[in-house]
């Protein structure tokens, strides 16, 4: 029988599978180390697991990524902060020692796919998944199907309102500074506070702040993308008193103007946490290398 | 013949008009005044000029609009700040005198149609339609649909970065203060600078201001919605001088992060004005509603 495999490429650690839906998976992970010894370590899981029954493949990678086919740079990841990873060829790599069709798309398009079709937005056509972690990057799917336009979003580096005197932490982001990500992701809050968020209790005010900009982020989706649902995943939204939090700031920020029960009443259901856990990512990439082999012929 | 109608209802004028494309086209403009004055017009026009031939109308209208068919109040303009619009029913009033289907859509998403079936974005599959005038508001056209979402975009109310040392104004939007529209549409710029800005001239330290929060916006939809075009018209655009400040300080924010020639040097034919001049909106609504007419069972 054919199997389909998928990877999330992350910054903090990769995520291999084989399986067809949440009930069918076999994964592994490791932590993300250089490219090279990162595709080595994925190519030995499906090559051992699968063999050649390996069908196609599907990759959901951290970011900037060229997902252009008609472009000499498709597969690449492009201007990642992380140096080690900058301009390389994943698609290439692990196409040509696995020999199978590969699927592209960045981890968190794929998860908010994965969300779709599985998870916690069945019920809506359109969502957006953010991932808060060692960076912050949203997916979205308008109408079913994941957006790229010109590139694909890259919702971790909006600028969000930064007032200096209450938070003088200039932010961590060495392209931007104090952009979400520079303010709100894993590394900032470690920076800001001297301690990694997985250390800091419940009741730390660096969680007020951090909803605040989290917040600040969701109310701008609100008013560009108009999502069904939001879905924040990652490992600093294991801190789970944040949801409640980012919640009221939303209705606080939003003051009305959208009369919707989704931004009210409801907002419980509207700002949400993963339906398929951890396993959001390399789901999605499950599910895009499904697509391919049912689809060889539109595998844009 | 039939004949295909549009209204583009603006919070400063009605535009009304008759045809089915931009050089087979007959408007007739007018104050927008209180929703039943505004109305009685328009009917008017088109009884006039088209009678029984009309065949459909599309209204591209400012919004909060619901656009939700299955809501008690799709059709009605919901919560915009002018309050004699507030919770009117826009197309129940004209369909009822009219007795043709109706297509309903915003102002700036038909405009944004508008501009990739006949303007300036006809080369690509997704675009943003600003307008920068009374309000501010965005349309959002994703593989050659409109985006609505849970409502629709409303891209004025965005918050962006404001330095109050550099820019003391507080924001004149009656939901956010100093949101997008607070800080940038004509009223704003009449209320910081005691000056409407059709008086100011293009040295004023307004426009650098302008363009710095403009820019901010835009970086902030091409980290969102990853358009491939962003249009940029309504009445505080006539001001040209405008067009490369914008252009320079989004080159700026973005810093290089997503790498691509639209960002850098081909931006003279990213951020552009509309291709149909002041027309982009009543031609949106005239093609709403000519497929209204080609797709009766899809008026979705």
């Amino acid at each position: 029988m054919a199997l389909f495999g998928g990877i999330e490429a992350g910054g903090t650690k990769f995520v291999c599978g084989i399986g067809t839906c949440p009930d069918d998976l076999e994964v592994h992970s490791f932590p993300t180390v250089g490219p090279v010894e990162s595709v080595r370590q994925a190519i030995q899981f499906f090559q051992d697991k699968a063999g050649s029954r390996l069908a196609a493949l599907g990759i959901a990678s951290f970011g900037p990524i060229d997902l252009d086919r008609t472009s000499a740079t498709y597969g690449y990841i492009t201007t990642t902060p992380k140096t080690a990873w900058r301009n390389f060829n994943l698609v290439g790599a692990l196409s040509t020692e696995l020999a199978v069709p590969v699927m592209f798309e960045t981890d968190v398009n794929a998860a908010a796919l994965a969300e779709a079709e599985w998870g916690v937005s069945r019920d809506v056509e359109d969502n957006v998944y953010i991932t808060v972690g060692t960076g912050i990057g949203g997916g979205v799917v308008v109408k079913g199907e994941a957006v790229h336009g010109l590139l694909h979003p890259e919702i971790g580096h909006i600028r969000v309102a930064h007032d200096l005197d209450k938070d003088p932490f200039i932010g961590s982001c060495q392209f931007h500074g104090d952009c979400l990500e520079g303010l709100a992701s894993g590394p900032a809050l470690s920076q800001r506070w001297g301690h990694p968020p997985e250390s800091l209790p419940a009741t730390h005010p660096a969680w007020e702040l951090e909803a605040h900009y989290l917040a600040s982020a969701i109310a701008i989706l609100v008013y560009t993308l108009s999502p069904h649902r939001i879905i924040l995943g990652g490992g600093v939204m294991q801190q789970e008193a944040l949801f409640p939090m980012i919640r009221r700031n939303v209705v606080r920020f939003m003051n009305g103007y959208i009369a919707k029960p989704q931004l009210r009443e409801e907002i419980d259901r509207y700002i949400v946490p993963p339906g398929l856990g951890r396993y959001s990512g390399v789901l999605g990439a499950i599910l895009l290398a499904g697509r391919c082999r049912q689809r060889p012929a539109a595998q844009d």
